[in-house]
């Protein structure tokens, strides 16, 4: 998919996505009831959560590791002859892994990985969530009931990933799985691309990758869930507090992406978003917006500048002495990765 | 574009409507003074409108008219590709009624009108605001400066028209412009169709299409532009009653798009809504949520049933002397145009 | 305490609401499950609860009783000199009825009947809440942890209570407990005093009598429960949506009180009202807004007019034959007893 | 008026506020077109403002002045006597100056000064806002229509004040003026109070006194004024954004008081918060509450640190080679003044 051919759309949404912790269970009642969301299944070392919103069976899989991090990023296609097409451009490419049997509500996906080694893979068949009678709604266009549970987020959002090489992995997704740019971080008179935001569909973003300073590969910036109010970001908040969640960022807005953030740590150490506000992208020629060092700033529109931590920590976690000092970005005095 | 096919998306947004009014300079007032629109261009019996968020230069169009009502319904589509697919589709049918040389702001349109008569159009060319100086925002990724004047809507956002014949109307959408239906109201166990929520995104619809139980053809139930949060919604209804505009309904939350409505008559007899939640389809196999007469209720998740009005009332009004006995829906004793 | 001699504040706040129900554990599981409330304690066929951010150990009692309806009313006083000036006004008028050795969370209050016939008492001592370890807050300033089950009350905030003749208990609560009138409904060119919201500090009201439109003495329109945020009541409602619990009227806003008001009924059957907005009266002088019936109109400053259960349902009901054709009130069309 | 003795309430509300500004017009622009007042008279040097939701005439006075800071804050007495009582014990401290004839909207008024130097008032004749034809609302209990321009603020709130001792301040107004403490910072085990929040009302606080770091005397911290929802408080960082107007800290929620603030400067160079949530205290033996160094913290509940500006800055502002190092404050590392 050339920038110059017409732009079809074969990959409809984020799917799912698999969140690897060290502390499962703790992870498991922080995504459960500080945030709201309902466990469908558990499988061996893996268990499968769904916000209340999802209209798929499960979109967060929690698999213990080491280590935390990001596991398999799922996208879903918009159709059969869509997940083929993806499949023959990423084996064109020779980026492709190969297909697995899928899991737990979804079908056969292909799995691949970006440049920059984050695990990702493709498919179309999902299963729907069937509500039980307890949990279903009042409202018929709803999957399942709104209990109001902690944070109660709706929905699963995007994801940050970082990259030691932010244009070689954008333009990956724009030309293999035909994201768009909505947004851009350019430092050094436009020479130096330090963040990327892209979807394919008209949210502002499922995926952003950002610049790793400390020269890791692979790793995730952080995770967002949504919830349809600013006041369900700072409700959020107090919510996380009584919970004793320590709280990095926020709530507070974003300028680029317009996005009311909060962002606070789950117990396996990855950052989580809560998130809401943003702008739906509608025009199929959007221009991307470009951001330089003066016009980014702190990464804010209005409140505090982001803490030093906002910009060093991912996970996994690099320690300085680990740290790439041959990194393209390991000079970068300062950046925001949403 | 048939139902088996591959699905294409190639209407992109509702890009422009143009809406007739017989008191222009009061509905002018409406738009800019209370809604908090923003004039860009004047000609002859039109005045050209756009709110803060619209990408486009100018989204609303109100035309001097005798009577007030929908004037021309235009689609942007995702390419010009995509728009000769669709003019070949229009014109292989024989709905086409043929090229304009584009309007304030847009290029070429290809007119068309549905079957029960409403003026459509499609085109690709549009013409991007470049906010003067005065107008710019702080926030490089805003069209133009957010100044919160009256409800300060942010951009449009879809509408509602009444059909004598609610599933002819929908399937033309659905197999000519590439909608996809999202809810449906059917009575008579599944027989009647009273009322079709059409999308061509993950908004969830651009169009309704309800059951003009007055036997009318080519009326507009209602044209609704967006707010980000329910308490703008709200808020709009304090800044409505305080311009002594009168309210026939809300704010209160619909069960069908889980929208929170606020409808409200514009000077020159239409019915405009305030809007704000509902939710995302993201789902490329959504299955329609369908409502019986019971499921359906009096529209409403919570609070009071819509008034009367809601249900009898269109632009251009018919006087019951006037009424079509031969009506389909004649006899309907309740439904809800949303 | 006549109008003329200077106003001193002897009655601080309404420390406590004894609601009957005869459905006692199904009103518990509303209080608590459903509006996010604490049971505190139970004796014999009373459960005592609170709300998060109520400093006292218990502000609700609820007790089982054959019909539904208010119990005591306990208004506490500022200081024991307050509470021994109140007590001696009230005997000095013969309305008295002596002392109790208070409650669970209370010392010894005093017994007495507004000219109506509703159960009231005063009383100074107050046990504050001391949180259990579980229950404690993260914020040193709120009594209890705010876990934001339900709707999440924070506090007990007003009743609306129903009497034949409204003009008297008002002027008895001014004169004898120290109350100030912020608004009133007269009809008949001011000659029929419909409803009159008192209070005894900034808070708008703590009490309205409205008339009984069916006579009956000693009834409980309703009784409210206060959430900060308009988004809080409008969540309320999903909330009571979801748990299938009536909703009889709102989210809307009253043109008296500009409350923002949330109306359902627990399961025994009484009128419980999720509210918020309203405004602070902070003038020492302030005078009384009159509403006429003109002004008066609907009840509502936008939104639906209030259902006509809302003008006659209070608790306990009165069955049509029972209703006393006598009363002052009974050929009054149409007022709204907020 | 005695710690031991029968509490009195005479003084009703913050009734008045005077700000110097050496930028008078800008200062108005700020007041007027940013956050949504009124100008209601003008005289020599001194502009009177009001907010929509004011009872009285006019709340702020901005004086020209070479130097920005607090001009005279005027306290409403309760009643006539209440007046006298105040007056008779300030003469009898020895801390009066004397009556002034009043000022536009207000009656004859008592002059002092607080300990550390700020100019007060108490007075009880208050002249009612009476809204002109096109400034009326359409809300019978409001006093002015509610127009939405700019952050639309409801009313005046608070005001914080630095002193060189904040005990004997507080003192001052508990045993002279009836306030009464709510909350209060303590560091070294009790023994410092570095900041104490007062009221005479429900309402939270009218009154800080917080320690003032660099030895000055008579400064104004902020001033503060109400709008209703924590939505209005993000969206006037919006409106304060656009305007190109400075935002030091916030939209963000105290941890003492559980406001919910938003800081920025007026073009005179005063601080000015927009503010909303906090909690009413009714309880008429309320303990303060008392945070020491570690409870206090960075001041936020959640949220972002306050910035050293909030800390060091106020007006007039004090050059560092102007500082006096006697103070007692000297060496205090951090606080907060809120």
């Amino acid at each position: 998919m050339s920038a110059a051919a017409e732009l079809i759309q074969d990959v409809a949404h984020l799917g799912n996505f698999e969140l690897l912790t060290p502390k499962l269970e703790q992870s498991v009642w922080y995504f459960t009831e500080v945030l709201g969301m309902t466990e469908v299944a558990r499988t061996g070392h893996s268990i499968y959560l769904r916000a209340y919103g999802d209209y798929a069976l499960t979109t967060l899989k929690l698999t213990e590791a080491r280590l935390p991090g990001a596991g398999c990023i799922s996208w879903r296609a918009v159709s059969p002859q869509a997940l083929k097409r993806r499949v023959e451009a990423l084996q064109k490419e020779g980026c492709g892994i190969g297909w697995s049997n899928g899991d737990i509500g979804r079908g056969p996906a292909f799995r691949f990985t970006d440049p920059d080694g984050h695990s990702m893979e493709v498919y179309y068949e999902e299963e729907r969530y069937v509500a039980p009678p307890e949990q279903r709604s009042t409202l018929k266009n709803l999957p399942q009931k709104f209990t109001g549970r902690g944070a109660a987020v709706r929905r699963i959002d995007h994801l940050a990933l970082l990259a030691r090489d932010v244009a070689r992995n954008r333009a990956f997704l724009e030309n293999l799985m035909g994201f768009r740019l909505r947004e851009q971080v350019r430092f050094d008179g436009g020479k130096t691309e330090i963040g990327s935001w892209l979807s394919v569909n008209p949210m502002h973003h499922q995926v952003a990758y950002v610049a790793d300073v400390k020269g890791g590969h692979g790793r995730l910036h952080h995770f967002a869930l949504w919830v349809d109010e600013h006041q369900d970001v700072l409700r959020a908040a107090d919510i996380l507090a009584e919970n004793r969640v320590f709280i990095e960022a926020g709530p507070s807005k974003h300028n680029n992406s317009q996005g009311f953030y909060l962002y606070s740590f789950e117990p396996g150490g990855n950052r989580i978003e809560v998130y809401s506000g943003s702008y739906l992208i509608l025009a199929p020629d959007w221009e991307p917006v470009t951001w330089n060092e003066e016009e980014r700033g702190p990464g804010v529109y209005w409140g505090a500048p982001l803490p030093q931590s906002f910009l060093e920590y991912a996970t996994p976690d690099i320690e300085p002495g680990q740290q790439d000092q041959q990194s393209t970005y390991a000079t970068i005095p300062v950046f925001d990765p949403r």
